[in-house]
């Protein structure tokens, strides 16, 4: 199995054209499922439980009486937790107590002031009341991402959360309901695509309305999530994943051709991309992959998204690297170098950051701490990883004295007048001392 | 000049039906509108300048011979504070050295942190590169927003802050411009709609790309932002605007009346609703509305307003009054009432709250401090005032010891192995101390 992974070199006169081409994504839009959302959406608000029935009867072949028979309840969740391999729930236990430990630093707290006149300015911090996770069914079932999206939400402080998850056919994920059970969620229930994203979004006789609704899913869960924005929040629709790799050719080119399968491997859309001043090294790590690749379970799948999307370019230096990194803004960005420290100060878009030759993404992926649900194509330009900030929201608090209002009040009064807002101005002539 | 505001009673069995029709806010999609702009979006993205020049003439009536002339330069701003009343400009600058104060109190600051094995967990702040603030022409110039959008903004460390109004007939809003310079915006160009977005999102070769779009527009403004979310960031797009006052009956009711005024005066969708256990203070109220409304200069708007979708709702005491609110979950509101901390113990959902009889909400629009751009539409529930965070961003930061790396990689290769991703779990393993 021989594999033509694209190699480019910044020195080209083409090569910001190039690098444009390779970054290039644009997101598929389907008219056909635009349709089919926007009806299974108006069903499932008009016609509620009924609807979900249906819908799950028709797209994931299961039967069932009520929605109420499609809730998952603690006992079953505590069987999935009993049935899996020890080693399993322990990694599975790990993993939710290293994210716990990170999210409870991403907590936001309610702070307020006093200003010389006495008057209070603040801003209160509460959780959401309710919040949604939607998790895949199917062979897309990561019982990391249940971890990842309920923790953060747990650790906010969110009254409930309510999962759902297809099993089409009847077939349950007990590691994804290990998780479930792991992370603390407290209602799950048996539905997936367009029409769990409505039953969230609106509430039915049985499944509660929430908040926001966060979680991967397919092109029909993603357009529903869009749909349902405003009525809910929601999390940043995913493009697909991507990995950077800045080398200085110090890591064993083994480690990186690996790093860069563990991306592609995902799907054929995947992107990764190694960045390096040296081009003996390229060479390396070019044989590390050829090597390599036969030995994947997803070999397939890996040799398409790296000849498609993959990269190996040679850089003038380090310095230009991290100056295309922050070009990209990748969604990981591994700076497998000695010195990662220097680089780390020159990076100021990228979802996350792992730091030398032994921060493996895929550390990240599961355990470390952060999160993994990560802004995708560009959007570190301008977003941030989920966290526990995502499951709160601020409320500003403004108490004023009456002595304090006065001079607060003339200024309002000679803008909302500037702006020809007159009920506005007397509203705050009011609060001026002397003036009725 | 009468008016009949809507009275309802809490008590009433159909009172919460009631409630929900009166909240029933369902923004208008037009084909036709959505059309329009998805083709200036087409023609700015593929035309650049020249696409800009055309539009401005043919929607601003505005002619000229390159976009770089549209631009009001350092010199032109000066003049405009310069020319502005003492008495305007004196109020611009309180207003924005309070809004500043409070800013600076939002700003997120990197963190990090040790694990027991020496690795390195933590959260990088960086704030946006370029951002673009719309500013609306005409009639819905406010130079208030361009406090409250910039300033953030600039608080936050943002790189170039690049700001479109549009001048219409060439008319130019010295207020407006005096407000920018205050604020410290780079760059202003005298152009507007969805053409200044499209050239905001895209890039000309005069406008420079900007990585989130904020300010406030009419609804050509709104599809433009809503269209090219994804490739830049925005704001909320935000609904009408909304008052919800608490009041226990001791503050003057025509205080309330002009408090609700304020709100109604904005546009006949403005939302103002009074809750009060006392019937007797909604009668007084609704006396204080007869009386005062025909001495206002938007009287005609605001009876509109209060007639379509104002209320005086009767509650039965100040707890349920809370409940209220929380169902609400109104962008901004007034705890009119002589104990107002008890209440705000029971508020979940507000944009921003007004404590005590003082605090007008007028204060808060214009110099309290906090930020006049609130959740609307009840999306309280889940988003927060625009804020300093709005314009930074986080990345997440791992760095791996040798010897910190391997039980995370034995945790991570039994993880991903569970979810059938052999790479990953490849990867981690080569982090395992003598597995190779």
């Amino acid at each position: 199995m021989s594999i033509q992974i694209p190699r480019l070199d910044s020195r080209n006169p083409d090569f910001s054209a190039q690098l444009e081409q390779l970054l290039a994504w644009h997101e598929a839009f389907d008219d056909n499922v635009h349709r089919t959302v926007v009806e299974i959406l108006k069903s499932v608000r008009r016609e509620g439980d009924a609807a979900v029935l249906d819908y799950t009867r028709r797209f994931d072949r299961l039967e069932a009486a009520s929605v109420a028979e499609l809730e998952l309840d603690a006992a079953r969740q505590e069987l999935a937790l009993a049935t899996i391999p020890a080693e399993q729930r322990q990694a599975l236990e790990a993993a939710a107590a290293r994210i716990r430990t990170y999210a409870e630093h991403q907590k936001l707290t309610s702070w307020e002031y006093r200003d010389e006149r006495g008057n209070r300015l603040g801003q209160k911090i509460t959780p959401l009341d309710r919040v949604g996770l939607y998790v895949p069914g199917g062979k897309a079932a990561y019982p990391s991402s249940v971890l990842m999206n309920a923790i953060p939400a747990r650790v906010a402080g969110v009254g409930e959360l309510v999962m759902t998850v297809p099993t089409p056919d009847g077939e349950i994920n007990d590691l994804v309901l290990a998780a479930a059970r792991i992370a603390g969620v407290d209602r799950i229930f048996r539905i997936g695509g367009a029409q769990a994203v409505a039953a969230l979004a609106y509430g039915t006789e049985t499944i509660p309305q929430v908040n926001k609704i966060v979680g991967p899913g397919n092109i029909y869960v993603a357009t529903a999530k869009k749909l349902v924005f405003g009525q809910v929040g929601i999390d940043m629709i995913a493009g697909p994943s991507e990995i950077l790799i800045i080398a200085d050719g110090s890591t064993d080119p083994d480690w990186i051709a690996m790093d860069l399968f563990s991306q592609a491997e995902h799907d054929e859309d995947a992107q990764a991309i190694l960045l390096c001043p040296d081009p003996a090294y390229l060479d390396r790590v070019a044989a590390s992959i050829e090597k390599l690749l036969p030995t994947l379970e997803r070999r397939e799948v890996i040799a398409a998204s790296l000849q498609k999307r993959g990269a190996l370019i040679q850089v003038q230096n380090l310095q230009e690297a991290c100056a295309i990194a922050n070009r990209i803004a990748p969604e990981h960005l591994e700076l497998s170098v000695a010195e990662p420290e220097a680089l780390l100060l020159e990076i100021r878009h990228a979802g996350a950051v792992f730091m030398g030759p032994y921060t493996a993404e895929a550390l990240g992926d599961y355990c470390a701490g952060p999160n993994h649900v990560l802004p995708t194509s560009g959007t570190a330009r301008f977003s941030s990883p989920l966290g526990v900030y995502d499951f709160q929201k601020r409320t500003s608090v403004i108490e004023c004295t009456e002595d304090g209002a006065s001079p607060l009040a003339e200024t309002a009064k000679v803008l909302a007048e500037g702006e020809g807002l007159t009920a506005h101005a007397r509203s705050a002539g009011y609060r001026i001392r002397h003036e009725t």
